[in-house]
């Protein structure tokens, strides 16, 4: 395959690829080895999250060598070309140590406006969730399907997740719980999962704070696609990271977005 | 295969698989029908719960009519043979309303002292984690393994799991949060897949509160089977209900209860 040859999302689709090849046999594993990146907390760095990355970034250098990158775990490459790819090759590595199934690899493409497709792959379910130009679509055990989110209108009725209960600071918590008052159900633990869910049409809001660009890029891109909206917590683009406020329909968006206004 | 033929894994195993094609064509599915069991709450029952358990009472009434049976959704059967079955078609039905791949089937067979043999199913992943007389294994996307708890003896150290941050009442929930403060990770809603990850070796504690025995007795075949210690917040045993504290080994177990009796 030349270079021209491959479209963006076959090159997308050959990273996912090899970034499952490079984490699968760190998963549940005695052999992963785990160091702490943050002093006075705990946020963990695996061998597999450094493999992963090394093994997209060769696809890049390959088929995309004008582009640039933005990598959770080395740095940022120049673009010649206008666009990027943004990387986090195990969103979710506390539960990725802890063996949950709901870790995923991010990818996403896009320039200073914002993301225009992303992947959120989850290697060993087998899942892949996608959206881009011509649509949002996943592949998993159940085989293909398109993407499409839910039509839930009214807070009472929608179902609101969160990777942790604190969110973020305090203030942050405090507004994540005004919305969670509000709502039918509330679960927790599912980082970049519980974007996939929205997209699949079975969640109706995320709402997380503290996260970096390469956290958010592939999910705005799933779930935009899927017919969904994702911006910050004052109704601003969210893809610098930040606060971030997904939901399924504009409806459910500025129900949501009035009450984290406030905070 | 005659009645007398099948061991009573082979029955549990046979259980799983009719539960599993009951349930997954109802699991992210539009024609998901779901009813709220409490009033004033949202205690979520779907037609996929029902059909499950409705198909593993069929391969029970085939192959040991005489067992007794004590099921989620449909009541207890009385044991002729001093020995009963004990069915959750789905535990973590919030989390399957939600599309999230770590609720689970559970089953398990004991008498009135407890499980001796159980199941915890994970049909949309195809994982299966069974603990019997003859040890503990998993069966999955990466093939088959036994089961091993991990050796972590200090809380410093340990991975802690809840299903929601409540836990159960205010005093409950306080003394969760006095282990959570001594531990290294804590992680949460996972419902009965937090319990198989402590099996497998990847989670050292899991702590709830509220349960019922169909909840707790696969777990606890499942969990002791592979080296790890199941009892209430007092060190008594947990196969009726109520709080339970499952621990990798009998260190960390001693650790997280001299905490927990205080409450």
């Amino acid at each position: 395959m030349t270079k021209a040859s491959a479209s963006d999302l076959e090159v997308a689709e050959k990273m996912a690829d090899a970034a499952r090849a490079a984490i699968l046999p760190y998963f549940r594993q005695s052999n992963l080895e785990t160091s702490n990146k943050l002093q006075g907390g705990y946020d963990p760095v695996t061998v597999a999250d450094r493999a992963a990355e090394q093994a997209m970034r060769s696809v890049l250098a390959e088929l995309r060598p004008d582009d640039g990158i933005l990598g959770e775990e080395y740095g940022a490459v120049e673009s010649k070309s206008g666009r990027t790819w943004v990387l986090d090759p195990i969103d979710g590595t506390r539960g990725f140590v802890s063996g949950t199934p709901t870790w995923g690899v991010l990818i996403a493409l896009g320039d200073d406006s914002g993301p225009i497709m992303g992947v959120i792959d989850q290697p060993y379910i087998g899942e892949r969730f996608v959206g881009h130009a011509d649509g949002a679509f996943m592949t998993g055990p159940l085989g293909r399907t398109s993407l499409s989110t839910r039509r839930t209108d009214a807070l009472r009725d929608a179902i609101l997740f969160t990777t942790f209960p604190e969110v973020g600071t305090t203030a942050e918590g405090d507004a994540f719980r005004a919305v969670a008052g509000q709502v039918q159900l509330t679960r927790y633990g599912m980082d970049c999962y519980a974007y996939a869910l929205l997209a699949a049409g079975q969640v109706d809001l995320v709402i997380e704070a503290g996260l970096n660009a390469y956290d958010i890029q592939a999910p705005i891109a799933v779930i935009e696609a899927a017919g969904g909206v994702v911006t910050d917590w004052q109704g601003a683009p969210a893809h610098h990271g930040g606060r971030a406020l997904a939901a399924a329909n504009p409806e459910i968006h500025t129900a949501a977005l009035e009450i984290l206004r406030d905070f």
